[in-house]
Protein backbone atom coordinates (compact mmCIF):
# COMPACT_ATOMS: atom_id res chain seq x y z
CA UNK A 1 0.00 0.00 0.00
CA UNK A 2 1.14 3.30 -0.86
CA UNK A 3 0.16 6.40 1.49
CA UNK A 4 1.37 10.09 -0.65
CA UNK A 5 1.13 12.87 1.48
CA UNK A 6 0.87 16.36 0.10
CA UNK A 7 2.77 19.14 2.15
CA UNK A 8 5.01 22.60 2.61
CA UNK A 9 7.50 23.25 4.94
CA UNK A 10 5.92 26.51 5.68
CA UNK A 11 2.44 24.56 7.24
CA UNK A 12 2.26 24.38 10.48
CA UNK A 13 -0.43 21.72 10.46
CA UNK A 14 1.62 19.74 8.27
CA UNK A 15 4.01 19.98 10.60
CA UNK A 16 1.81 18.35 12.74
CA UNK A 17 -0.24 16.14 10.47
CA UNK A 18 2.97 14.23 9.97
CA UNK A 19 3.39 13.26 13.31
CA UNK A 20 -0.06 11.93 13.92
CA UNK A 21 -0.14 10.03 10.73
CA UNK A 22 3.37 8.39 12.15
CA UNK A 23 2.31 7.70 15.40
CA UNK A 24 -0.93 5.85 13.62
CA UNK A 25 1.35 4.18 11.20
CA UNK A 26 3.53 3.03 14.20
CA UNK A 27 0.42 1.21 15.74
CA UNK A 28 -0.43 -0.28 12.68
CA UNK A 29 -0.12 -3.99 11.63
CA UNK A 30 0.87 -3.85 8.26
CA UNK A 31 3.13 -0.72 8.56
CA UNK A 32 6.21 -3.04 6.86
CA UNK A 33 3.70 -3.57 3.77
CA UNK A 34 2.90 0.98 3.43
CA UNK A 35 5.07 2.89 1.08
CA UNK A 36 5.43 6.56 2.20
CA UNK A 37 6.07 9.49 -0.81
CA UNK A 38 6.31 13.22 0.01
CA UNK A 39 4.34 15.19 -2.82
CA UNK A 40 4.64 18.90 -3.35
CA UNK A 41 2.37 21.86 -2.35
CA UNK A 42 3.03 25.42 -1.87
CA UNK A 43 0.99 27.66 -0.06
CA UNK A 44 2.32 30.35 -1.32
CA UNK A 45 3.82 29.85 -4.64
CA UNK A 46 3.25 33.60 -5.67
CA UNK A 47 5.72 35.06 -3.47
CA UNK A 48 9.18 35.85 -4.63
CA UNK A 49 12.28 33.96 -3.67
CA UNK A 50 13.87 37.03 -1.62
CA UNK A 51 10.59 38.26 -0.29
CA UNK A 52 10.70 37.11 3.42
CA UNK A 53 9.08 38.38 6.36
CA UNK A 54 8.69 36.93 10.00
CA UNK A 55 5.60 35.57 10.19
CA UNK A 56 3.22 38.02 12.45
CA UNK A 57 4.06 40.09 9.62
CA UNK A 58 2.62 38.19 7.21
CA UNK A 59 -0.30 36.98 9.04
CA UNK A 60 -1.52 40.83 9.88
CA UNK A 61 -0.62 41.98 6.07
CA UNK A 62 -1.49 38.63 4.08
CA UNK A 63 -5.07 38.14 6.25
CA UNK A 64 -5.86 41.06 8.01
CA UNK A 65 -5.19 39.60 11.42
CA UNK A 66 -4.29 41.75 14.01
CA UNK A 67 -1.14 40.66 15.79
CA UNK A 68 -2.66 39.44 18.79
CA UNK A 69 -4.88 37.53 16.70
CA UNK A 70 -1.48 36.01 14.96
CA UNK A 71 0.21 35.77 18.13
CA UNK A 72 -2.88 33.75 19.91
CA UNK A 73 -2.95 31.38 16.36
CA UNK A 74 0.65 30.83 16.42
CA UNK A 75 0.32 30.28 20.21
CA UNK A 76 -2.35 27.68 19.10
CA UNK A 77 -0.74 25.96 16.75
CA UNK A 78 2.41 25.58 19.31
CA UNK A 79 0.50 23.87 21.67
CA UNK A 80 -1.08 21.66 19.11
CA UNK A 81 2.80 20.47 18.11
CA UNK A 82 3.76 20.54 21.74
CA UNK A 83 0.97 17.91 22.11
CA UNK A 84 2.12 15.56 19.52
CA UNK A 85 5.75 15.65 20.94
CA UNK A 86 7.48 18.46 18.52
CA UNK A 87 9.00 21.60 19.05
CA UNK A 88 7.38 24.88 17.92
CA UNK A 89 8.73 28.64 17.80
CA UNK A 90 5.80 31.16 18.19
CA UNK A 91 8.53 33.84 17.91
CA UNK A 92 10.85 35.37 15.21
CA UNK A 93 10.07 32.47 12.58
CA UNK A 94 9.61 33.15 9.24
CA UNK A 95 7.50 33.25 5.86
CA UNK A 96 8.98 32.81 2.63
CA UNK A 97 8.87 30.71 -1.02
CA UNK A 98 9.48 27.31 -0.33
CA UNK A 99 9.87 26.09 -4.10
CA UNK A 100 13.61 25.65 -3.44
CA UNK A 101 12.95 23.39 -0.71
CA UNK A 102 10.60 21.48 -2.82
CA UNK A 103 12.90 20.54 -5.50
CA UNK A 104 15.52 19.75 -3.12
CA UNK A 105 12.98 17.20 -1.25
CA UNK A 106 12.72 15.35 -5.11
CA UNK A 107 16.53 15.56 -5.36
CA UNK A 108 16.23 13.64 -2.12
CA UNK A 109 13.07 11.37 -2.83
CA UNK A 110 16.03 10.32 -5.82
CA UNK A 111 18.51 9.33 -3.27
CA UNK A 112 15.86 7.48 -1.04
CA UNK A 113 16.38 10.50 1.74
CA UNK A 114 12.90 12.22 1.01
CA UNK A 115 11.36 11.37 4.45
CA UNK A 116 14.88 12.15 6.48
CA UNK A 117 15.08 15.48 4.72
CA UNK A 118 11.37 16.56 4.95
CA UNK A 119 11.81 15.85 8.94
CA UNK A 120 14.57 18.24 8.76
CA UNK A 121 13.49 20.70 7.03
CA UNK A 122 10.35 21.01 9.25
CA UNK A 123 12.43 21.14 12.32
CA UNK A 124 14.03 23.21 11.04
CA UNK A 125 11.89 25.81 10.10
CA UNK A 126 9.57 25.36 13.21
CA UNK A 127 11.92 24.93 16.11
CA UNK A 128 14.91 26.29 15.00
CA UNK A 129 16.43 29.87 15.55
CA UNK A 130 18.17 30.07 12.44
CA UNK A 131 15.83 31.15 9.43
CA UNK A 132 15.48 28.49 6.68
CA UNK A 133 14.84 31.54 4.60
CA UNK A 134 17.08 34.20 4.94
CA UNK A 135 20.26 32.38 4.39
CA UNK A 136 20.61 31.42 0.98
CA UNK A 137 21.82 27.97 -0.66
CA UNK A 138 24.17 27.36 2.38
CA UNK A 139 21.69 26.81 4.94
CA UNK A 140 19.57 24.60 2.73
CA UNK A 141 23.02 22.85 1.47
CA UNK A 142 23.49 21.90 5.27
CA UNK A 143 20.29 20.79 6.31
CA UNK A 144 20.79 18.31 3.15
CA UNK A 145 23.90 17.16 4.15
CA UNK A 146 22.73 16.19 7.83
CA UNK A 147 19.84 14.35 5.88
CA UNK A 148 22.68 12.32 4.36
CA UNK A 149 22.71 13.84 0.87
CA UNK A 150 25.96 14.90 -1.13
CA UNK A 151 26.20 18.55 -0.32
CA UNK A 152 27.95 19.59 -3.46
CA UNK A 153 24.85 17.54 -5.82
CA UNK A 154 22.74 19.60 -3.11
CA UNK A 155 24.17 22.78 -3.87
CA UNK A 156 24.04 22.11 -7.79
CA UNK A 157 20.37 21.24 -7.48
CA UNK A 158 20.13 24.76 -6.12
CA UNK A 159 21.64 26.97 -8.22
CA UNK A 160 20.08 25.38 -11.68
CA UNK A 161 16.74 26.64 -10.82
CA UNK A 162 15.65 23.88 -13.83
CA UNK A 163 16.74 21.01 -11.51
CA UNK A 164 13.06 19.35 -10.44
CA UNK A 165 10.92 22.36 -10.90
CA UNK A 166 8.61 19.98 -13.33
CA UNK A 167 8.65 17.56 -10.82
CA UNK A 168 7.80 20.29 -7.80
CA UNK A 169 4.58 21.33 -10.47
CA UNK A 170 3.67 18.07 -11.54
CA UNK A 171 2.84 17.35 -7.77
CA UNK A 172 0.80 20.62 -7.45
CA UNK A 173 -0.75 19.73 -10.77
CA UNK A 174 -2.01 16.26 -9.30
CA UNK A 175 -2.83 17.53 -6.54
CA UNK A 176 -5.59 19.62 -7.83
CA UNK A 177 -6.56 16.85 -9.84
CA UNK A 178 -7.21 15.01 -6.73
CA UNK A 179 -9.22 17.82 -5.12
CA UNK A 180 -6.94 19.32 -2.94
CA UNK A 181 -7.01 22.57 -2.00
CA UNK A 182 -5.23 22.44 1.40
CA UNK A 183 -2.50 20.71 3.01
CA UNK A 184 -1.63 18.01 4.67
CA UNK A 185 -3.54 16.37 1.96
CA UNK A 186 -3.15 12.57 2.46
CA UNK A 187 -3.95 9.86 -0.33
CA UNK A 188 -3.96 6.18 0.32
CA UNK A 189 -3.43 3.67 -2.76
CA UNK A 190 -5.20 6.53 -4.74
CA UNK A 191 -8.32 5.62 -3.32
CA UNK A 192 -8.82 7.17 -0.33
CA UNK A 193 -8.22 10.47 0.62
CA UNK A 194 -8.04 12.57 4.34
CA UNK A 195 -7.75 16.22 4.49
CA UNK A 196 -5.87 17.83 6.82
CA UNK A 197 -4.19 16.85 10.25
CA UNK A 198 -6.56 14.31 11.80
CA UNK A 199 -6.07 13.04 14.84
CA UNK A 200 -3.97 9.70 14.70
CA UNK A 201 -7.59 7.49 15.29
CA UNK A 202 -9.09 8.60 11.85
CA UNK A 203 -5.41 7.89 10.06
CA UNK A 204 -5.52 4.49 11.74
CA UNK A 205 -9.23 3.98 10.70
CA UNK A 206 -7.80 5.40 7.26
CA UNK A 207 -5.32 2.58 6.56
CA UNK A 208 -7.35 -0.31 8.10
CA UNK A 209 -10.21 0.16 5.21
CA UNK A 210 -7.70 0.86 2.43
CA UNK A 211 -5.64 -2.16 3.55
CA UNK A 212 -8.80 -4.52 3.81
CA UNK A 213 -9.70 -3.02 0.26
CA UNK A 214 -7.33 -3.74 -1.57
CA UNK A 215 -8.59 -5.30 -4.77
CA UNK A 216 -7.23 -8.31 -6.24
CA UNK A 217 -5.39 -7.94 -9.63
CA UNK A 218 -7.39 -8.44 -13.11
CA UNK A 219 -5.35 -10.24 -14.99
CA UNK A 220 -4.97 -9.40 -18.69
CA UNK A 221 -4.69 -12.25 -20.40
CA UNK A 222 -3.35 -12.63 -23.85
CA UNK A 223 -2.99 -16.18 -24.32
CA UNK A 224 0.18 -18.53 -22.77
CA UNK A 225 2.80 -16.13 -21.20
CA UNK A 226 6.58 -16.04 -22.42
CA UNK A 227 7.50 -16.35 -18.70
CA UNK A 228 9.96 -18.16 -16.85
CA UNK A 229 8.90 -19.78 -13.44
CA UNK A 230 10.27 -22.75 -11.02
CA UNK A 231 9.72 -25.04 -14.05
CA UNK A 232 11.86 -23.36 -16.49
CA UNK A 233 11.09 -21.12 -19.12
CA UNK A 234 8.57 -21.08 -22.12
CA UNK A 235 10.54 -21.73 -25.77
CA UNK A 236 9.94 -19.70 -28.21
CA UNK A 237 8.75 -22.43 -31.34
CA UNK A 238 10.17 -21.30 -34.35
CA UNK B 1 0.14 5.76 -11.75
CA UNK B 2 2.71 3.13 -10.62
CA UNK B 3 3.62 -0.34 -12.34
CA UNK B 4 5.36 -2.73 -10.46
CA UNK B 5 7.55 -5.05 -11.90
CA UNK B 6 8.67 -8.59 -10.71
CA UNK B 7 11.31 -9.99 -12.51
CA UNK B 8 14.70 -12.16 -11.95
CA UNK B 9 17.65 -11.19 -13.32
CA UNK B 10 18.43 -14.97 -14.69
CA UNK B 11 14.84 -14.80 -16.33
CA UNK B 12 15.46 -14.32 -20.24
CA UNK B 13 12.24 -13.56 -20.90
CA UNK B 14 12.20 -10.73 -18.01
CA UNK B 15 15.21 -9.29 -20.13
CA UNK B 16 13.00 -9.62 -23.33
CA UNK B 17 9.60 -8.00 -21.66
CA UNK B 18 11.27 -4.89 -19.66
CA UNK B 19 12.67 -4.10 -23.19
CA UNK B 20 9.30 -4.46 -24.55
CA UNK B 21 7.35 -2.84 -21.83
CA UNK B 22 9.34 0.12 -22.42
CA UNK B 23 8.82 0.13 -26.04
CA UNK B 24 4.81 0.64 -25.28
CA UNK B 25 5.92 2.92 -21.82
CA UNK B 26 7.65 5.41 -24.64
CA UNK B 27 5.05 5.79 -26.61
CA UNK B 28 2.65 6.03 -23.78
CA UNK B 29 1.07 9.52 -23.70
CA UNK B 30 0.85 9.79 -19.68
CA UNK B 31 4.58 8.45 -19.53
CA UNK B 32 5.65 10.99 -17.21
CA UNK B 33 3.04 10.33 -14.62
CA UNK B 34 4.27 6.23 -14.62
CA UNK B 35 6.28 5.51 -12.35
CA UNK B 36 8.41 2.21 -12.42
CA UNK B 37 9.53 0.32 -9.58
CA UNK B 38 11.58 -3.41 -9.63
CA UNK B 39 10.45 -6.24 -7.67
CA UNK B 40 12.53 -9.43 -6.34
CA UNK B 41 11.32 -12.60 -7.27
CA UNK B 42 13.71 -15.64 -7.73
CA UNK B 43 13.43 -18.40 -10.04
CA UNK B 44 15.63 -20.54 -8.58
CA UNK B 45 15.92 -19.47 -4.92
CA UNK B 46 17.03 -23.32 -3.46
CA UNK B 47 20.38 -22.66 -5.35
CA UNK B 48 23.24 -22.37 -2.68
CA UNK B 49 24.69 -19.39 -2.85
CA UNK B 50 28.08 -20.76 -4.38
CA UNK B 51 26.51 -23.37 -6.98
CA UNK B 52 27.26 -22.41 -10.19
CA UNK B 53 26.73 -24.00 -13.68
CA UNK B 54 26.89 -23.07 -17.23
CA UNK B 55 23.05 -22.76 -17.95
CA UNK B 56 23.48 -25.17 -20.61
CA UNK B 57 24.06 -27.99 -18.36
CA UNK B 58 21.79 -26.60 -15.85
CA UNK B 59 18.87 -27.37 -18.48
CA UNK B 60 19.87 -30.29 -19.13
CA UNK B 61 20.11 -31.69 -15.63
CA UNK B 62 17.47 -29.92 -13.71
CA UNK B 63 14.71 -29.93 -16.97
CA UNK B 64 15.93 -33.20 -18.42
CA UNK B 65 16.72 -31.61 -21.75
CA UNK B 66 18.66 -32.59 -24.04
CA UNK B 67 21.53 -30.64 -25.05
CA UNK B 68 20.27 -30.30 -28.59
CA UNK B 69 16.90 -29.03 -26.96
CA UNK B 70 18.47 -26.72 -24.56
CA UNK B 71 20.97 -25.21 -26.97
CA UNK B 72 17.65 -24.51 -29.34
CA UNK B 73 15.85 -23.16 -26.42
CA UNK B 74 18.78 -20.66 -26.36
CA UNK B 75 18.95 -19.82 -29.69
CA UNK B 76 14.85 -19.13 -29.91
CA UNK B 77 15.44 -16.84 -26.69
CA UNK B 78 18.40 -15.19 -28.46
CA UNK B 79 16.57 -14.33 -31.62
CA UNK B 80 13.50 -12.83 -29.49
CA UNK B 81 15.94 -10.65 -27.46
CA UNK B 82 17.80 -9.42 -30.95
CA UNK B 83 14.34 -8.54 -32.03
CA UNK B 84 14.30 -6.15 -29.58
CA UNK B 85 17.61 -4.88 -29.96
CA UNK B 86 18.87 -6.64 -26.86
CA UNK B 87 22.22 -8.73 -26.96
CA UNK B 88 22.07 -12.32 -25.97
CA UNK B 89 24.93 -14.49 -25.64
CA UNK B 90 24.16 -18.38 -26.59
CA UNK B 91 27.44 -20.06 -25.17
CA UNK B 92 29.13 -19.71 -22.12
CA UNK B 93 26.59 -18.66 -19.91
CA UNK B 94 25.94 -19.25 -16.07
CA UNK B 95 23.33 -20.11 -14.00
CA UNK B 96 23.18 -19.48 -9.84
CA UNK B 97 21.92 -17.87 -6.98
CA UNK B 98 20.94 -14.72 -7.56
CA UNK B 99 19.59 -13.26 -4.32
CA UNK B 100 22.52 -10.97 -3.36
CA UNK B 101 21.65 -8.77 -6.60
CA UNK B 102 17.99 -8.59 -5.36
CA UNK B 103 19.52 -7.07 -2.25
CA UNK B 104 21.78 -4.89 -4.17
CA UNK B 105 18.47 -4.11 -6.32
CA UNK B 106 17.00 -3.01 -3.52
CA UNK B 107 20.16 -1.06 -2.40
CA UNK B 108 20.21 0.95 -5.48
CA UNK B 109 16.45 1.68 -4.91
CA UNK B 110 16.91 3.60 -2.14
CA UNK B 111 19.73 5.48 -3.61
CA UNK B 112 17.37 6.56 -7.13
CA UNK B 113 19.71 4.06 -9.55
CA UNK B 114 17.23 0.69 -9.07
CA UNK B 115 16.41 0.91 -12.75
CA UNK B 116 20.04 1.67 -14.07
CA UNK B 117 21.34 -1.15 -11.39
CA UNK B 118 18.94 -3.95 -13.36
CA UNK B 119 19.31 -2.82 -17.06
CA UNK B 120 23.43 -3.22 -16.18
CA UNK B 121 22.86 -6.26 -14.35
CA UNK B 122 20.48 -7.96 -17.02
CA UNK B 123 23.50 -6.62 -20.13
CA UNK B 124 26.26 -8.89 -17.78
CA UNK B 125 24.06 -11.58 -17.18
CA UNK B 126 22.92 -11.91 -21.23
CA UNK B 127 25.08 -10.01 -23.24
CA UNK B 128 28.48 -10.27 -21.57
CA UNK B 129 31.30 -12.74 -21.65
CA UNK B 130 32.57 -12.37 -17.94
CA UNK B 131 30.25 -14.15 -15.79
CA UNK B 132 27.44 -12.35 -12.98
CA UNK B 133 28.16 -15.53 -10.87
CA UNK B 134 31.67 -16.35 -10.58
CA UNK B 135 33.84 -13.56 -9.66
CA UNK B 136 32.48 -12.95 -6.03
CA UNK B 137 32.19 -9.89 -5.02
CA UNK B 138 34.41 -7.60 -7.24
CA UNK B 139 31.81 -7.90 -9.87
CA UNK B 140 28.51 -7.03 -8.67
CA UNK B 141 30.73 -4.40 -6.46
CA UNK B 142 31.36 -3.08 -10.15
CA UNK B 143 28.68 -3.32 -11.85
CA UNK B 144 26.68 -1.41 -8.94
CA UNK B 145 29.70 1.55 -9.12
CA UNK B 146 28.41 1.51 -13.27
CA UNK B 147 25.10 2.02 -12.22
CA UNK B 148 26.16 5.63 -10.05
CA UNK B 149 26.21 3.80 -6.41
CA UNK B 150 29.17 4.04 -4.37
CA UNK B 151 31.16 1.29 -4.72
CA UNK B 152 31.94 1.05 -0.51
CA UNK B 153 28.49 0.85 0.14
CA UNK B 154 27.99 -2.17 -2.29
CA UNK B 155 30.49 -4.10 -1.20
CA UNK B 156 28.86 -3.34 2.55
CA UNK B 157 25.72 -4.25 1.41
CA UNK B 158 27.33 -7.54 -0.01
CA UNK B 159 29.53 -8.40 3.15
CA UNK B 160 25.95 -8.45 5.35
CA UNK B 161 23.82 -11.39 4.43
CA UNK B 162 21.15 -9.41 6.12
CA UNK B 163 21.42 -6.41 4.54
CA UNK B 164 17.71 -6.10 2.53
CA UNK B 165 17.52 -9.81 2.40
CA UNK B 166 13.72 -9.02 4.59
CA UNK B 167 13.03 -6.53 1.33
CA UNK B 168 13.82 -9.53 -0.67
CA UNK B 169 11.70 -11.64 0.90
CA UNK B 170 8.43 -9.46 0.89
CA UNK B 171 8.50 -8.97 -2.57
CA UNK B 172 8.22 -12.62 -2.74
CA UNK B 173 5.40 -12.98 -0.81
CA UNK B 174 3.92 -9.85 -2.31
CA UNK B 175 4.27 -12.17 -5.78
CA UNK B 176 2.70 -15.15 -4.06
CA UNK B 177 -0.20 -13.20 -2.70
CA UNK B 178 -0.63 -11.40 -6.20
CA UNK B 179 -0.75 -14.51 -7.80
CA UNK B 180 2.69 -14.33 -9.70
CA UNK B 181 4.01 -17.99 -10.23
CA UNK B 182 6.60 -16.82 -12.84
CA UNK B 183 8.24 -13.58 -14.25
CA UNK B 184 8.16 -11.12 -15.99
CA UNK B 185 4.96 -10.05 -13.68
CA UNK B 186 3.45 -6.41 -14.37
CA UNK B 187 1.36 -4.81 -12.21
CA UNK B 188 -0.48 -1.54 -12.61
CA UNK B 189 -1.52 0.45 -9.78
CA UNK B 190 -2.25 -3.06 -7.92
CA UNK B 191 -5.14 -3.03 -10.10
CA UNK B 192 -4.10 -4.70 -13.12
CA UNK B 193 -1.70 -7.75 -13.59
CA UNK B 194 -0.18 -8.45 -16.85
CA UNK B 195 1.84 -11.92 -16.98
CA UNK B 196 4.66 -12.89 -19.34
CA UNK B 197 6.74 -10.81 -21.87
CA UNK B 198 3.71 -9.68 -23.95
CA UNK B 199 4.29 -7.87 -27.33
CA UNK B 200 4.28 -4.34 -26.65
CA UNK B 201 0.84 -3.52 -28.03
CA UNK B 202 -0.50 -5.59 -25.20
CA UNK B 203 1.46 -3.32 -22.28
CA UNK B 204 -0.33 0.13 -24.30
CA UNK B 205 -3.39 -1.72 -23.79
CA UNK B 206 -2.98 -2.37 -20.24
CA UNK B 207 -1.13 1.06 -19.79
CA UNK B 208 -4.35 2.70 -21.32
CA UNK B 209 -6.73 0.69 -19.76
CA UNK B 210 -5.43 1.55 -16.16
CA UNK B 211 -4.92 5.14 -16.88
CA UNK B 212 -8.57 5.46 -17.62
CA UNK B 213 -9.69 4.17 -14.40
CA UNK B 214 -7.81 6.14 -12.14
CA UNK B 215 -10.68 6.19 -9.52
CA UNK B 216 -11.74 9.18 -8.17
CA UNK B 217 -10.57 9.64 -4.56
CA UNK B 218 -13.51 8.78 -1.54
CA UNK B 219 -12.48 11.23 0.53
CA UNK B 220 -12.21 10.49 4.58
CA UNK B 221 -14.63 13.30 5.88
CA UNK B 222 -14.28 14.34 9.52
CA UNK B 223 -15.55 17.18 10.03
CA UNK B 224 -13.50 20.73 9.78
CA UNK B 225 -9.93 19.73 8.96
CA UNK B 226 -7.08 21.58 10.43
CA UNK B 227 -5.22 22.38 7.15
CA UNK B 228 -3.64 25.50 5.56
CA UNK B 229 -4.42 26.48 2.24
CA UNK B 230 -4.10 29.86 -0.05
CA UNK B 231 -6.46 31.74 2.55
CA UNK B 232 -4.36 30.74 5.61
CA UNK B 233 -4.09 27.93 8.19
CA UNK B 234 -7.32 26.81 10.35
CA UNK B 235 -6.89 28.28 14.04
CA UNK B 236 -7.61 25.87 16.58
CA UNK B 237 -10.28 27.08 19.83
CA UNK B 238 -8.48 26.80 22.96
Amino acid sequence: MRVEIWSDIACPWCYVGKARFEKALAAFPHRDGVEVVHRSFELDPGRAKGDVQPVLTMLTRKYGMSEAQAQAGEDNLAAQATAEGLDYRTRGRDHGNTFDMHRLLHFAKEHGRQDELIQILYRANFAEERSVFTEGEDRLVQLAAEAGLDADAARAVLADPAAYADEVRADEREAAQLGANGVPFFVLDRKYGVSGAQPAEVFSQALTQAWGERSPLKLIDQGAADACGPDGCAVPQN
